[in-house]
């Protein structure tokens, strides 16, 4: 852009009243062909702020900024429908980033009065476009469920995994790729759905090494039983990111474009736990899928990524217990999950020498004290005990087992991305994508 | 703004890379004749979020939007001169903001090598601009200080007193108005400086009433020993909004334009204190100013407002202990803060019914027997008894007495908000501040 040009768009926005309510995409006459929508699952503003300080490197003087700062656009409200309160679970925020509706919790692609409504993958789909879901979780759990199947509660499982084989849009499934976790839902005693989707020409497969040798447009990737491991834990550096790259070499091949939908579920899973080593390994990994993400979209300009949380988890705060400090220093060698070391430990004689090496730095006696009591007990107490020596030591603090309502931050790259700049709703996201999409609004 | 120029604006803006580094300010011919620097101190993303709930009607269906809503443009980091790790003190987040440097906590107005560097205010001031301080603490705390002073530590607060007399900028006292809070520095055994003031010609007041008949453009206010009583016990309402417009009558006197800092300063004492109760009454007196403030923009153009906060305090939690929700409708009504009903209520017999009336709800039987308890012991428990009754009530997490590290929400309107868009750092507050003032930068 030149100068001149910079001056003019500048000194022009600056006259806008600061309630500007513009109709951001009524005279966007490009729209994007491919749309990325990312969720971190209980990534709220907490979780991007401690990613930067887990990612410095302390030999060099300055902190770097991380990906997320450079994409970061605004943040966006997450509360339910009314009759939830403030606070809302993983089904309702998700129904209302794939929907645009505000639902109850637990809601599954329905409204408040528990009427089916359309997603911006389903109406993706309607039009044409390929369609995606890549997730760390069962990828029939709450959020991809939300842009994918319709059910009065979360914990239809079976009836949601049913939804993906046997919901037809134009004669056609409703996902072309889905990549994630759920054989315990799609290989059951009364049903296979993996060999319902083989017979419809999808390719079927359950080993990460299999994603490099996709030949098929139309795949269901299946690599546990419910979620994947940990990333900390996991044969697969960085699954996410193999994953996306996986789906995306299939997707474009859609001269229509596509839309998915990929999900860093588990840092959702790490903030119930309170496991603030595992919390920063997902995150890892979702940094790493978008520094590849920002290379493919500098190839595909006509390619818009939205990212957001659907809430925050945990309490997470980046300090605690009156001390004015963070120290991830004692999160960044671990060469196992927390949870993963409570459970090779069980039956085994207590010796602090390997969980030191796992956890990568020397207990103190406290530590080795408090541990041995606990691995006495039992693996949940043991796991409790590692998750506290942690929290002491990086000195981090926790509210909660569950979400909480602070707003969440929005990112954004590529084309269109302004339209998700500065304060919205999680409804907002869906309604824009909508307009991309050239769906006509309702009200 | 016509649809045409939109468009092209839209258009054009959405083709700049995801790290578009380009000098904002580079092109910028017009730059605000007044700028005004809000910092809500300890303001971290939940207090934003919940001051909506607080605020929320909950008689009309839709959740209404609040001021921080409409005019939020991004978030900063916080984080100090490494030297003190990643989560900072009022002093050094003050001088970040103020200088533009990074220092050590405690530090006002002094780089990490303890090196007087300039603050904005300072600079104003040497350009023939007006300034202001307006606060809710003592007017030489921390945050103030750090635009007006310069000390190796936050606690010397006699010296910053007198160097708000002492300093001289071209011939001038640094500040032409200060209000808030302060005698116990300004009026002391060795020093009597609101004489030195009146004697320099500047009006002095110590009631609030004395607000609404300022006859003079430089003036010291000062209304309580050191800070001002909670917005829920003091005799003026909205303290900090009658303030503002009695500074601002007088500022915008000079033709020149004027740089004012306007702190809400105990939203932080009451993350200190863990006080729900006090920190959404805090919020509202700032959220009262706002509006003020955005009339006032209208009106004048030519004025651009950034607003930030330094730090979030408490690690405040807007939901805790494993429930999805939070019930601000039991800190709406109350008539006195939790620290003054438990003060009033030394020295008298213990009974429920009146701390009912003053809370605003019927307490519970458990309830009762906890604040009676409390209060056959000591004020402290009584007043501790009393957060943890709302804590509970509301059900509100803490997880510190003192600050965390997640990155502040920035809000901006006015001349030149553009400037302040996306994922900045503190010290780029008041880097841009300089520019629109016409500073040359030094690197």
């Amino acid at each position: 852009m030149n100068k001149i040009l910079a001056s003019i768009l500048l000194s022009a926005i600056s006259t806008l009243p600061a309630h500007a309510t513009i109709d951001k995409t009524a005279d966007v006459k490009t729209t994007p062909k491919n749309i990325i929508m990312i969720v971190g699952d209980g990534m709220g503003p907490a979780y991007t702020t401690a990613y930067r300080y887990f990612n410095d490197n302390k030999a060099t003087p300055a902190i770097e900024a991380t990906v997320f700062d450079s994409i970061l656009v605004g943040r966006a409200s997450t509360y339910p429908a009314r009759v939830s309160g403030f606070v809302t679970d993983s089904a309702a925020s998700g129904t209302a980033l794939a929907t645009g509706h505000k639902s109850y919790n637990g809601a599954i692609g329905v409204d408040v009065n528990k009427k089916p409504v359309q997603s911006v993958l389903e109406y993706a789909k309607s039009i044409g476009k390929s369609t995606g879901l890549v997730v760390t979780s069962q990828i029939n759990h709450a959020t991809p469920a939300s842009y994918a199947a319709h059910a009065l509660k979360r914990s239809m499982y079976d009836s949601i995994a049913d939804q993906y084989f046997d919901t037809k849009i134009n004669g056609n499934h409703v996902v072309d790729v889905m990549l994630g976790g759920g054989w315990k839902y799609f290989i059951r005693d009364d049903r296979d759905i993996t060999k319902e989707f083989v017979k419809d020409g999808y390719q079927y497969i359950d080993k990460y090494q299999a994603l490099s040798s996709i030949n098929n447009d139309q795949v269901l990737g299946l690599f546990a039983d419910k979620g994947l491991p940990w990333a900390l834990d996991d044969s697969q550096p960085n699954r996410l990111k193999s994953m996306t790259i996986a789906a995306i070499d299939r997707l474009d091949n859609n001269e229509k474009g596509f839309f998915m939908l990929v999900e860093a579920s588990q840092v959702d899973w790490a903030g119930h736990s309170n496991d603030i080593a595992a919390a920063m390994a997902e995150m890892h990994d979702l940094h790493q899928t978008l520094i590849w993400l920002q290379k493919y979209v500098a190839r595909h300009p006509d390619t818009l990524v939205v990212m957001t949380a659907d809430h925050s988890t945990g309490g997470f705060t980046i300090g605690a217990n009156g001390d004015y400090a963070w120290h991830p220093e004692f999160i960044q060698n671990l060469t196992a999950s927390p949870s993963q070391i409570a459970k090779e430990l069980q039956g085994q004689t207590f010796d602090a020498a390997p969980i030191s090496k796992q956890l990568g730095f020397k207990l103190n006696k406290d530590e080795v004290a408090l541990l041995s009591t606990a691995h006495a007990d039992t693996e949940k107490a043991l796991y409790i005990a590692l998750k506290k020596v942690l929290d002491k030591r990086t000195n981090t603090g926790w509210t909660t087992g569950g979400h909480t309502a602070v707003d969440v931050p929005v990112f954004a790259f590529g084309m269109n991305k302004d339209m998700f700049v500065g304060q919205i709703d999680n409804t907002d996201i869906a309604k824009n994508i909508f307009k991309l999409l050239g769906k006509a609004q309702t009200k």
